[in-house]
Protein backbone atom coordinates (compact mmCIF):
# COMPACT_ATOMS: atom_id res chain seq x y z
CA UNK A 1 0.00 0.00 0.00
CA UNK A 2 1.47 3.19 -1.15
CA UNK A 3 -1.50 6.09 -0.47
CA UNK A 4 -0.29 8.78 1.18
CA UNK A 5 -4.03 9.97 2.97
CA UNK A 6 -4.20 9.34 6.35
CA UNK A 7 -7.78 9.53 7.61
CA UNK A 8 -7.97 12.41 11.00
CA UNK A 9 -10.19 10.91 13.53
CA UNK A 10 -12.15 14.46 13.67
CA UNK A 11 -13.47 13.78 10.42
CA UNK A 12 -15.25 10.83 12.17
CA UNK A 13 -15.66 12.27 15.16
CA UNK A 14 -18.78 9.98 16.62
CA UNK A 15 -16.83 6.62 15.67
CA UNK A 16 -14.80 5.01 18.41
CA UNK A 17 -11.44 3.72 18.19
CA UNK A 18 -12.29 0.32 16.39
CA UNK A 19 -14.80 1.46 14.68
CA UNK A 20 -12.36 4.56 13.17
CA UNK A 21 -9.41 2.24 12.48
CA UNK A 22 -11.87 -0.32 10.45
CA UNK A 23 -13.42 1.66 8.23
CA UNK A 24 -10.20 3.86 7.84
CA UNK A 25 -8.77 0.31 6.58
CA UNK A 26 -11.54 -1.31 4.97
CA UNK A 27 -11.66 1.97 2.66
CA UNK A 28 -8.11 1.43 1.48
CA UNK A 29 -6.71 4.19 3.38
CA UNK A 30 -3.04 3.06 5.31
CA UNK A 31 -2.60 6.10 7.99
CA UNK A 32 -4.82 7.81 10.64
CA UNK A 33 -4.52 10.92 12.79
CA UNK A 34 -5.31 10.18 15.95
CA UNK A 35 -6.88 12.57 18.95
CA UNK A 36 -6.47 12.10 22.58
CA UNK A 37 -10.09 11.98 23.67
CA UNK A 38 -11.00 8.68 21.82
CA UNK A 39 -7.77 7.19 22.64
CA UNK A 40 -8.22 7.70 26.23
CA UNK A 41 -11.81 6.29 26.11
CA UNK A 42 -10.02 3.40 25.07
CA UNK A 43 -7.14 3.57 27.31
CA UNK A 44 -3.59 3.94 25.85
CA UNK A 45 -2.10 0.30 26.28
CA UNK A 46 -5.46 -1.18 24.54
CA UNK A 47 -5.29 1.85 22.29
CA UNK A 48 -1.73 1.28 21.19
CA UNK A 49 -2.70 -2.52 20.42
CA UNK A 50 -5.43 -1.86 18.71
CA UNK A 51 -3.63 0.25 16.44
CA UNK A 52 -0.66 -2.05 16.06
CA UNK A 53 -3.35 -4.41 15.26
CA UNK A 54 -4.84 -2.32 12.31
CA UNK A 55 -1.53 -2.04 10.39
CA UNK A 56 -1.97 1.54 10.18
CA UNK A 57 0.12 4.32 10.55
CA UNK A 58 -0.30 6.56 12.71
CA UNK A 59 0.33 10.48 11.22
CA UNK A 60 -0.15 12.33 14.16
CA UNK A 61 -1.92 12.58 17.74
CA UNK A 62 -4.22 15.92 18.10
CA UNK A 63 -3.53 17.54 20.39
CA UNK A 64 -1.69 19.32 23.07
CA UNK A 65 -1.52 22.75 23.15
CA UNK A 66 -4.00 25.68 25.00
CA UNK A 67 -1.12 27.32 26.72
CA UNK A 68 -2.57 30.81 26.89
CA UNK A 69 -4.84 29.98 30.16
CA UNK A 70 -4.01 30.85 34.09
CA UNK A 71 -2.84 27.70 34.74
CA UNK A 72 0.59 27.34 33.56
CA UNK A 73 1.71 24.62 35.33
CA UNK A 74 -1.51 22.45 35.00
CA UNK A 75 -1.07 22.97 30.82
CA UNK A 76 2.29 21.80 30.84
CA UNK A 77 1.89 18.84 32.91
CA UNK A 78 -1.15 17.69 30.40
CA UNK A 79 1.43 18.62 27.28
CA UNK A 80 3.90 16.01 29.11
CA UNK A 81 1.47 13.22 28.86
CA UNK A 82 0.49 14.23 25.46
CA UNK A 83 3.82 13.57 24.56
CA UNK A 84 4.12 10.25 25.84
CA UNK A 85 0.92 9.23 24.07
CA UNK A 86 2.32 10.45 21.18
CA UNK A 87 5.67 8.39 21.53
CA UNK A 88 3.81 5.42 22.54
CA UNK A 89 1.03 5.34 19.18
CA UNK A 90 3.71 6.30 16.71
CA UNK A 91 5.69 3.19 18.29
CA UNK A 92 2.08 1.20 17.75
CA UNK A 93 1.58 2.31 14.45
CA UNK A 94 3.32 0.84 11.61
CA UNK A 95 6.73 1.86 10.19
CA UNK A 96 6.25 5.44 8.72
CA UNK A 97 4.24 6.52 11.35
CA UNK A 98 5.32 9.79 12.29
CA UNK A 99 5.75 10.54 16.25
CA UNK A 100 4.16 14.47 15.61
CA UNK A 101 1.97 16.00 18.32
CA UNK A 102 -0.01 19.48 17.01
CA UNK A 103 -0.08 21.72 19.33
CA UNK A 104 -2.94 24.61 19.00
CA UNK A 105 -1.89 27.18 21.29
CA UNK A 106 -5.35 28.68 22.59
CA UNK A 107 -7.27 31.59 22.78
CA UNK A 108 -7.78 34.60 25.08
CA UNK A 109 -8.39 34.36 28.67
CA UNK A 110 -11.81 36.12 29.47
CA UNK A 111 -11.60 39.65 29.49
CA UNK A 112 -8.59 39.67 28.36
CA UNK A 113 -8.00 41.48 25.37
CA UNK A 114 -3.39 41.27 25.12
CA UNK A 115 -2.92 39.41 21.79
CA UNK A 116 0.73 39.93 22.31
CA UNK A 117 0.80 38.70 25.60
CA UNK A 118 -0.90 35.24 24.96
CA UNK A 119 1.28 35.11 22.07
CA UNK A 120 4.06 35.03 24.35
CA UNK A 121 2.78 32.48 26.49
CA UNK A 122 2.52 30.01 23.77
CA UNK A 123 5.84 30.68 23.00
CA UNK A 124 7.26 29.73 26.02
CA UNK A 125 5.60 26.89 26.72
CA UNK A 126 7.06 25.68 23.70
CA UNK A 127 9.91 26.63 24.59
CA UNK A 128 9.50 24.76 28.69
CA UNK A 129 8.36 21.13 25.99
CA UNK A 130 11.05 21.15 23.82
CA UNK A 131 13.34 18.71 26.01
CA UNK A 132 10.60 16.97 26.58
CA UNK A 133 9.67 16.14 23.34
CA UNK A 134 13.07 15.70 22.43
CA UNK A 135 13.72 13.32 25.16
CA UNK A 136 11.01 11.56 24.09
CA UNK A 137 11.52 11.49 20.09
CA UNK A 138 8.90 13.48 19.41
CA UNK A 139 8.28 16.36 17.10
CA UNK A 140 5.83 19.13 18.98
CA UNK A 141 4.28 20.82 15.74
CA UNK A 142 2.77 24.13 16.13
CA UNK A 143 -0.78 24.75 14.44
CA UNK A 144 -1.36 27.96 13.04
CA UNK A 145 -5.03 28.51 13.01
CA UNK A 146 -7.30 30.65 10.39
CA UNK A 147 -7.59 34.00 11.98
CA UNK A 148 -11.38 33.32 13.25
CA UNK A 149 -9.75 31.68 16.04
CA UNK A 150 -8.01 34.24 17.66
CA UNK A 151 -9.90 35.07 19.90
CA UNK A 152 -11.17 31.99 21.54
CA UNK A 153 -9.09 28.97 20.26
CA UNK A 154 -5.74 29.91 18.80
CA UNK A 155 -3.38 32.83 18.99
CA UNK A 156 -0.59 31.75 15.96
CA UNK A 157 -2.71 32.97 13.50
CA UNK A 158 -0.49 32.69 10.90
CA UNK A 159 2.12 30.21 9.41
CA UNK A 160 4.69 32.99 10.02
CA UNK A 161 4.27 33.16 13.37
CA UNK A 162 4.48 29.38 14.01
CA UNK A 163 8.01 29.28 11.75
CA UNK A 164 9.22 32.56 14.52
CA UNK A 165 8.78 30.43 17.52
CA UNK A 166 9.65 27.06 16.10
CA UNK A 167 12.66 28.33 14.32
CA UNK A 168 14.02 28.76 18.04
CA UNK A 169 14.74 24.80 17.94
CA UNK A 170 15.75 22.22 15.84
CA UNK A 171 13.96 21.08 12.79
CA UNK A 172 13.42 17.80 13.71
CA UNK A 173 12.04 18.87 17.52
CA UNK A 174 9.93 21.53 16.57
CA UNK A 175 8.08 22.10 13.42
CA UNK A 176 4.88 23.21 11.86
CA UNK A 177 1.45 21.89 10.52
CA UNK A 178 0.35 23.48 7.24
CA UNK A 179 -3.57 22.87 7.21
CA UNK A 180 -5.49 24.31 4.11
CA UNK A 181 -8.38 25.29 6.63
CA UNK A 182 -6.26 28.04 7.85
CA UNK A 183 -3.58 29.17 6.03
CA UNK A 184 -5.41 28.86 1.86
CA UNK A 185 -5.99 33.06 2.27
CA UNK A 186 -2.21 34.02 3.69
CA UNK A 187 -0.82 36.24 0.98
CA UNK A 188 2.81 35.09 2.15
CA UNK A 189 1.52 31.80 2.13
CA UNK A 190 4.22 30.76 -1.05
CA UNK A 191 6.53 32.48 0.82
CA UNK A 192 6.52 30.65 4.47
CA UNK A 193 6.07 27.12 3.38
CA UNK A 194 9.43 27.87 1.47
CA UNK A 195 10.70 29.40 4.58
CA UNK A 196 8.89 26.20 6.37
CA UNK A 197 10.68 23.67 4.44
CA UNK A 198 11.87 20.37 6.71
CA UNK A 199 10.02 22.02 9.23
CA UNK A 200 6.52 20.98 7.97
CA UNK A 201 5.69 18.08 10.36
CA UNK A 202 2.44 17.29 9.40
CA UNK A 203 0.09 18.72 5.90
CA UNK A 204 -3.51 18.63 6.69
CA UNK A 205 -6.27 18.98 3.93
CA UNK A 206 -9.70 20.24 4.19
CA UNK A 207 -11.90 22.82 2.11
CA UNK A 208 -13.03 26.73 3.15
CA UNK A 209 -16.72 26.19 2.20
CA UNK A 210 -19.55 29.60 2.20
CA UNK A 211 -22.05 30.55 2.97
CA UNK A 212 -20.24 29.49 6.29
CA UNK A 213 -22.54 27.30 8.55
CA UNK A 214 -23.90 28.51 11.75
CA UNK A 215 -21.27 27.31 13.50
CA UNK A 216 -18.12 28.70 12.31
CA UNK A 217 -16.06 25.73 14.48
CA UNK A 218 -17.67 23.19 11.93
CA UNK A 219 -17.04 25.43 8.70
CA UNK A 220 -14.80 23.13 6.95
CA UNK A 221 -15.91 21.17 4.50
CA UNK A 222 -15.05 17.87 1.57
CA UNK A 223 -11.71 19.01 -0.49
CA UNK A 224 -13.69 19.83 -3.66
CA UNK A 225 -16.68 21.88 -2.23
CA UNK A 226 -15.11 24.70 -1.57
CA UNK A 227 -12.97 27.83 -2.43
CA UNK A 228 -9.33 26.29 -1.87
CA UNK A 229 -6.81 25.67 -4.52
CA UNK A 230 -5.69 22.26 -3.66
CA UNK A 231 -3.16 22.19 -6.37
CA UNK A 232 -1.26 24.91 -5.59
CA UNK A 233 -0.75 24.86 -1.80
CA UNK A 234 -0.15 20.96 -2.73
CA UNK A 235 2.63 21.44 -5.10
CA UNK A 236 4.24 24.26 -2.75
CA UNK A 237 4.57 21.68 0.13
CA UNK A 238 5.28 18.58 -2.26
CA UNK A 239 8.15 21.60 -3.38
CA UNK A 240 9.59 21.24 0.22
CA UNK A 241 10.16 17.61 0.12
CA UNK A 242 7.56 16.72 2.48
CA UNK A 243 6.67 12.84 2.39
CA UNK A 244 4.71 12.23 5.03
CA UNK A 245 1.24 11.47 5.39
CA UNK A 246 -1.61 13.93 4.22
CA UNK A 247 -4.38 14.16 7.05
CA UNK A 248 -7.67 15.27 6.02
CA UNK A 249 -9.16 16.29 9.12
CA UNK A 250 -12.90 18.29 8.71
CA UNK A 251 -15.53 19.62 11.31
CA UNK A 252 -18.33 19.60 9.76
CA UNK A 253 -21.72 18.27 11.25
CA UNK A 254 -23.28 17.04 8.27
CA UNK A 255 -20.11 14.80 7.96
CA UNK A 256 -20.35 13.73 11.23
CA UNK A 257 -23.95 12.96 10.98
CA UNK A 258 -23.21 10.20 8.45
CA UNK A 259 -22.06 6.94 8.24
CA UNK A 260 -18.38 6.96 8.97
CA UNK A 261 -17.34 4.05 6.56
CA UNK A 262 -19.31 6.25 3.80
CA UNK A 263 -17.50 9.40 5.01
CA UNK A 264 -14.11 7.01 4.72
CA UNK A 265 -14.84 6.25 1.28
CA UNK A 266 -16.40 9.36 0.00
CA UNK A 267 -12.88 11.03 1.83
CA UNK A 268 -10.56 8.48 0.20
CA UNK A 269 -12.68 9.63 -3.91
CA UNK A 270 -11.81 13.76 -2.80
CA UNK A 271 -8.05 12.99 -1.88
CA UNK A 272 -7.93 10.81 -4.95
CA UNK A 273 -9.20 13.41 -7.33
CA UNK A 274 -8.15 17.44 -5.04
CA UNK A 275 -4.66 16.20 -3.44
CA UNK A 276 -3.00 13.33 -4.91
CA UNK A 277 -2.54 14.40 -8.33
CA UNK A 278 -0.24 17.04 -6.75
CA UNK A 279 1.61 14.60 -4.25
CA UNK A 280 4.88 12.34 -5.90
CA UNK A 281 5.11 8.94 -6.04
CA UNK A 282 6.39 7.73 -2.51
CA UNK B 1 -17.96 70.75 18.69
CA UNK B 2 -14.81 68.86 18.97
CA UNK B 3 -16.13 65.13 19.16
CA UNK B 4 -14.23 62.89 16.64
CA UNK B 5 -16.65 60.13 16.77
CA UNK B 6 -18.86 59.15 13.00
CA UNK B 7 -22.11 57.18 13.01
CA UNK B 8 -21.04 54.90 10.23
CA UNK B 9 -24.61 54.02 8.81
CA UNK B 10 -24.17 50.75 8.72
CA UNK B 11 -24.55 50.51 12.35
CA UNK B 12 -28.37 51.65 12.19
CA UNK B 13 -29.21 50.01 9.59
CA UNK B 14 -32.93 49.90 9.11
CA UNK B 15 -33.09 53.97 9.48
CA UNK B 16 -33.28 56.00 6.03
CA UNK B 17 -31.18 58.77 5.37
CA UNK B 18 -33.28 61.45 7.38
CA UNK B 19 -33.68 59.68 10.28
CA UNK B 20 -29.87 58.26 10.51
CA UNK B 21 -28.84 62.03 10.47
CA UNK B 22 -31.63 63.12 13.38
CA UNK B 23 -30.48 60.57 15.49
CA UNK B 24 -26.47 61.33 14.96
CA UNK B 25 -27.17 64.56 15.92
CA UNK B 26 -29.45 64.05 18.61
CA UNK B 27 -27.19 61.92 19.95
CA UNK B 28 -24.22 64.81 19.86
CA UNK B 29 -22.20 63.12 17.71
CA UNK B 30 -20.44 65.37 14.35
CA UNK B 31 -20.16 63.07 11.78
CA UNK B 32 -21.59 60.05 9.99
CA UNK B 33 -20.29 57.58 7.42
CA UNK B 34 -22.80 57.25 4.57
CA UNK B 35 -23.72 54.41 2.45
CA UNK B 36 -24.55 54.46 -1.27
CA UNK B 37 -28.20 52.60 -0.72
CA UNK B 38 -29.79 54.45 1.51
CA UNK B 39 -28.00 57.99 -0.22
CA UNK B 40 -29.32 56.23 -3.83
CA UNK B 41 -33.32 55.97 -2.00
CA UNK B 42 -33.07 59.78 -1.11
CA UNK B 43 -31.44 60.32 -4.43
CA UNK B 44 -28.16 61.94 -4.48
CA UNK B 45 -29.12 65.91 -4.90
CA UNK B 46 -31.62 65.46 -2.25
CA UNK B 47 -29.24 63.65 0.13
CA UNK B 48 -26.75 66.15 -0.36
CA UNK B 49 -29.30 68.94 0.97
CA UNK B 50 -30.02 66.58 3.79
CA UNK B 51 -26.62 66.18 4.82
CA UNK B 52 -26.17 70.20 4.36
CA UNK B 53 -28.82 70.81 6.71
CA UNK B 54 -27.99 68.75 9.18
CA UNK B 55 -24.96 70.20 9.99
CA UNK B 56 -23.09 66.99 10.37
CA UNK B 57 -19.11 66.06 8.78
CA UNK B 58 -19.28 63.19 6.31
CA UNK B 59 -16.26 60.81 7.08
CA UNK B 60 -16.76 58.95 4.28
CA UNK B 61 -18.98 57.16 1.64
CA UNK B 62 -19.19 53.36 1.63
CA UNK B 63 -18.59 51.65 -0.80
CA UNK B 64 -17.24 50.92 -3.89
CA UNK B 65 -14.92 48.50 -5.37
CA UNK B 66 -16.07 44.57 -5.85
CA UNK B 67 -14.15 44.18 -8.66
CA UNK B 68 -12.66 40.73 -8.65
CA UNK B 69 -16.33 39.51 -11.25
CA UNK B 70 -16.31 38.89 -14.85
CA UNK B 71 -16.97 42.09 -15.69
CA UNK B 72 -14.42 44.78 -15.24
CA UNK B 73 -15.90 47.33 -17.06
CA UNK B 74 -19.13 46.89 -15.46
CA UNK B 75 -17.27 47.00 -12.25
CA UNK B 76 -15.56 50.52 -13.20
CA UNK B 77 -18.46 52.25 -14.27
CA UNK B 78 -20.16 51.95 -11.02
CA UNK B 79 -16.91 53.19 -8.77
CA UNK B 80 -16.85 55.79 -11.45
CA UNK B 81 -20.61 56.74 -10.24
CA UNK B 82 -19.50 56.19 -6.54
CA UNK B 83 -16.47 58.50 -6.85
CA UNK B 84 -18.78 61.49 -8.04
CA UNK B 85 -20.90 60.71 -5.29
CA UNK B 86 -18.33 60.72 -2.58
CA UNK B 87 -17.28 63.80 -4.31
CA UNK B 88 -21.00 65.71 -3.95
CA UNK B 89 -21.65 64.53 -0.05
CA UNK B 90 -17.77 65.40 1.00
CA UNK B 91 -18.97 68.75 -0.61
CA UNK B 92 -22.16 68.99 1.00
CA UNK B 93 -20.85 68.19 4.52
CA UNK B 94 -19.74 70.59 7.40
CA UNK B 95 -16.23 71.95 7.18
CA UNK B 96 -13.52 68.60 8.13
CA UNK B 97 -15.77 66.41 6.09
CA UNK B 98 -13.41 63.38 3.97
CA UNK B 99 -13.77 63.10 0.46
CA UNK B 100 -13.11 59.29 1.05
CA UNK B 101 -14.69 56.03 -0.68
CA UNK B 102 -14.29 52.63 0.61
CA UNK B 103 -13.44 49.57 -1.18
CA UNK B 104 -14.38 46.27 -1.03
CA UNK B 105 -11.85 44.28 -3.22
CA UNK B 106 -14.73 41.28 -3.72
CA UNK B 107 -14.51 38.04 -3.02
CA UNK B 108 -13.70 35.22 -5.45
CA UNK B 109 -16.32 34.33 -8.31
CA UNK B 110 -18.23 30.95 -8.22
CA UNK B 111 -15.97 27.62 -9.02
CA UNK B 112 -13.14 30.25 -9.22
CA UNK B 113 -10.22 29.50 -6.80
CA UNK B 114 -7.48 31.59 -8.10
CA UNK B 115 -6.83 33.59 -5.17
CA UNK B 116 -3.87 35.36 -6.37
CA UNK B 117 -5.42 36.22 -9.56
CA UNK B 118 -8.76 37.56 -7.50
CA UNK B 119 -6.19 40.43 -5.86
CA UNK B 120 -4.39 40.92 -9.27
CA UNK B 121 -7.72 42.20 -10.43
CA UNK B 122 -8.65 44.30 -7.84
CA UNK B 123 -5.11 45.97 -7.71
CA UNK B 124 -5.56 46.97 -11.39
CA UNK B 125 -9.24 48.64 -11.03
CA UNK B 126 -7.70 50.52 -7.99
CA UNK B 127 -4.83 51.49 -10.47
CA UNK B 128 -7.59 52.30 -13.46
CA UNK B 129 -10.15 54.74 -10.72
CA UNK B 130 -7.00 56.71 -9.44
CA UNK B 131 -7.00 59.51 -12.22
CA UNK B 132 -10.91 59.39 -11.97
CA UNK B 133 -10.40 59.96 -8.14
CA UNK B 134 -8.19 62.47 -8.45
CA UNK B 135 -9.89 64.39 -10.64
CA UNK B 136 -12.63 64.36 -8.76
CA UNK B 137 -10.88 65.42 -5.18
CA UNK B 138 -11.60 61.90 -3.85
CA UNK B 139 -9.28 59.33 -1.76
CA UNK B 140 -9.71 55.63 -2.64
CA UNK B 141 -9.51 53.56 0.82
CA UNK B 142 -8.64 50.43 -0.04
CA UNK B 143 -10.43 48.41 3.02
CA UNK B 144 -8.26 44.73 4.18
CA UNK B 145 -10.89 42.33 5.15
CA UNK B 146 -11.26 39.67 7.68
CA UNK B 147 -9.91 36.42 6.45
CA UNK B 148 -13.15 34.80 7.04
CA UNK B 149 -14.18 36.70 4.20
CA UNK B 150 -11.60 36.09 1.32
CA UNK B 151 -13.78 33.95 -0.23
CA UNK B 152 -17.32 35.80 -0.74
CA UNK B 153 -16.46 39.22 -0.18
CA UNK B 154 -12.87 40.72 -0.12
CA UNK B 155 -9.69 39.08 -1.25
CA UNK B 156 -7.40 42.07 0.26
CA UNK B 157 -7.01 40.28 3.56
CA UNK B 158 -4.35 42.50 5.37
CA UNK B 159 -3.06 46.16 5.62
CA UNK B 160 -0.38 45.22 4.46
CA UNK B 161 -1.86 43.86 1.04
CA UNK B 162 -3.90 46.94 1.17
CA UNK B 163 -0.48 49.22 1.22
CA UNK B 164 1.34 47.13 -1.23
CA UNK B 165 -1.91 48.02 -3.65
CA UNK B 166 -2.29 51.58 -2.63
CA UNK B 167 1.42 52.68 -2.41
CA UNK B 168 1.65 52.12 -6.16
CA UNK B 169 -0.46 56.06 -6.14
CA UNK B 170 0.61 59.21 -4.23
CA UNK B 171 -0.79 59.34 -0.68
CA UNK B 172 -3.46 61.55 -1.04
CA UNK B 173 -5.52 59.64 -3.88
CA UNK B 174 -5.00 56.17 -2.38
CA UNK B 175 -5.34 54.97 0.91
CA UNK B 176 -6.13 52.18 3.55
CA UNK B 177 -8.82 51.69 5.54
CA UNK B 178 -7.84 50.42 9.35
CA UNK B 179 -10.80 48.52 10.57
CA UNK B 180 -10.55 46.95 14.20
CA UNK B 181 -12.67 44.32 13.33
CA UNK B 182 -10.75 43.55 10.44
CA UNK B 183 -7.29 43.65 11.33
CA UNK B 184 -6.97 43.42 15.32
CA UNK B 185 -5.95 39.42 14.94
CA UNK B 186 -2.49 40.71 12.62
CA UNK B 187 1.63 39.84 14.36
CA UNK B 188 1.97 42.68 11.85
CA UNK B 189 -0.15 45.10 12.58
CA UNK B 190 2.04 47.70 14.86
CA UNK B 191 4.53 47.56 11.80
CA UNK B 192 1.96 47.99 9.23
CA UNK B 193 -0.31 50.40 10.68
CA UNK B 194 3.15 52.95 11.25
CA UNK B 195 3.86 51.96 7.29
CA UNK B 196 0.41 53.10 6.53
CA UNK B 197 0.73 56.22 7.90
CA UNK B 198 -0.53 59.34 6.56
CA UNK B 199 -2.28 56.96 4.17
CA UNK B 200 -4.68 55.95 7.12
CA UNK B 201 -7.96 57.35 5.38
CA UNK B 202 -10.39 55.85 7.68
CA UNK B 203 -10.00 54.57 11.03
CA UNK B 204 -12.91 52.39 11.86
CA UNK B 205 -13.72 50.78 15.19
CA UNK B 206 -16.11 47.85 16.77
CA UNK B 207 -15.37 44.93 18.54
CA UNK B 208 -14.83 41.24 17.78
CA UNK B 209 -17.41 39.35 19.67
CA UNK B 210 -17.55 35.29 20.67
CA UNK B 211 -19.14 32.68 20.25
CA UNK B 212 -19.17 34.02 16.68
CA UNK B 213 -23.09 34.44 15.67
CA UNK B 214 -24.83 32.43 13.38
CA UNK B 215 -24.35 34.75 10.72
CA UNK B 216 -20.35 35.38 10.48
CA UNK B 217 -21.55 38.47 8.32
CA UNK B 218 -23.45 40.05 11.52
CA UNK B 219 -20.48 38.84 14.20
CA UNK B 220 -19.19 42.59 14.73
CA UNK B 221 -20.31 44.03 19.09
CA UNK B 222 -20.00 47.33 20.48
CA UNK B 223 -17.05 48.35 21.60
CA UNK B 224 -15.87 46.74 25.03
CA UNK B 225 -18.42 43.69 24.13
CA UNK B 226 -15.33 42.17 22.60
CA UNK B 227 -11.76 40.79 22.30
CA UNK B 228 -10.07 44.01 20.84
CA UNK B 229 -7.75 46.02 22.60
CA UNK B 230 -9.17 49.67 21.70
CA UNK B 231 -6.21 51.22 23.46
CA UNK B 232 -3.49 49.68 21.53
CA UNK B 233 -5.08 50.01 18.21
CA UNK B 234 -6.42 53.66 18.76
CA UNK B 235 -2.59 54.89 20.20
CA UNK B 236 -1.20 53.14 17.59
CA UNK B 237 -3.21 55.18 14.51
CA UNK B 238 -3.16 57.91 16.75
CA UNK B 239 0.84 57.92 16.83
CA UNK B 240 0.69 58.30 12.66
CA UNK B 241 -0.98 61.52 13.33
CA UNK B 242 -4.12 60.47 11.61
CA UNK B 243 -6.72 63.32 12.57
CA UNK B 244 -9.84 62.33 11.03
CA UNK B 245 -12.84 60.80 12.05
CA UNK B 246 -13.37 57.85 13.76
CA UNK B 247 -16.16 55.45 12.46
CA UNK B 248 -18.00 52.94 14.65
CA UNK B 249 -19.49 50.53 11.54
CA UNK B 250 -21.18 47.70 13.60
CA UNK B 251 -23.09 44.97 11.68
CA UNK B 252 -25.26 43.00 14.30
CA UNK B 253 -28.52 42.10 13.77
CA UNK B 254 -29.73 42.86 17.38
CA UNK B 255 -28.06 46.12 17.35
CA UNK B 256 -30.11 46.84 13.60
CA UNK B 257 -33.47 45.40 15.43
CA UNK B 258 -32.81 47.95 18.30
CA UNK B 259 -34.17 51.70 18.35
CA UNK B 260 -31.60 53.47 16.07
CA UNK B 261 -31.91 56.70 18.58
CA UNK B 262 -30.78 54.18 21.02
CA UNK B 263 -28.07 52.68 19.15
CA UNK B 264 -27.22 56.65 18.60
CA UNK B 265 -26.82 57.00 22.40
CA UNK B 266 -25.29 53.90 23.34
CA UNK B 267 -22.03 54.38 20.73
CA UNK B 268 -21.37 57.47 21.88
CA UNK B 269 -21.00 56.41 25.46
CA UNK B 270 -18.96 53.40 24.11
CA UNK B 271 -16.64 55.68 21.96
CA UNK B 272 -16.23 58.02 25.11
CA UNK B 273 -15.64 55.11 27.20
CA UNK B 274 -13.00 52.60 25.01
CA UNK B 275 -11.89 54.74 22.27
CA UNK B 276 -11.57 58.61 22.72
CA UNK B 277 -9.15 58.31 25.78
CA UNK B 278 -6.25 57.16 23.24
CA UNK B 279 -6.79 59.97 20.68
CA UNK B 280 -5.31 63.07 21.22
CA UNK B 281 -7.23 66.37 21.44
CA UNK B 282 -7.82 68.02 17.88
Amino acid sequence: MTGRLSLNQATIKYADLPTALRVTREAGIDAVGLWREPVAEAGLATAAAMVADSGLRVSSLCRGGFFTGPDRRAALEENRRAIEETATLAAAGAPGSAPVLVLVAGGLPDGDRDLPGARARAADAVAALADDAAAAGVVLAIEPMHPIYAADRGVISTLGQALDVAEQFPADRVGVVVDTFHVWWDPHLDAQVRRAGSRIASYQVCDWITPLPADALLARGMMGDGHVDFAAITHLVAETGYAGDVEVEIFNQEIWDADPAEIAERTAKAFEAHVAPWLPPR
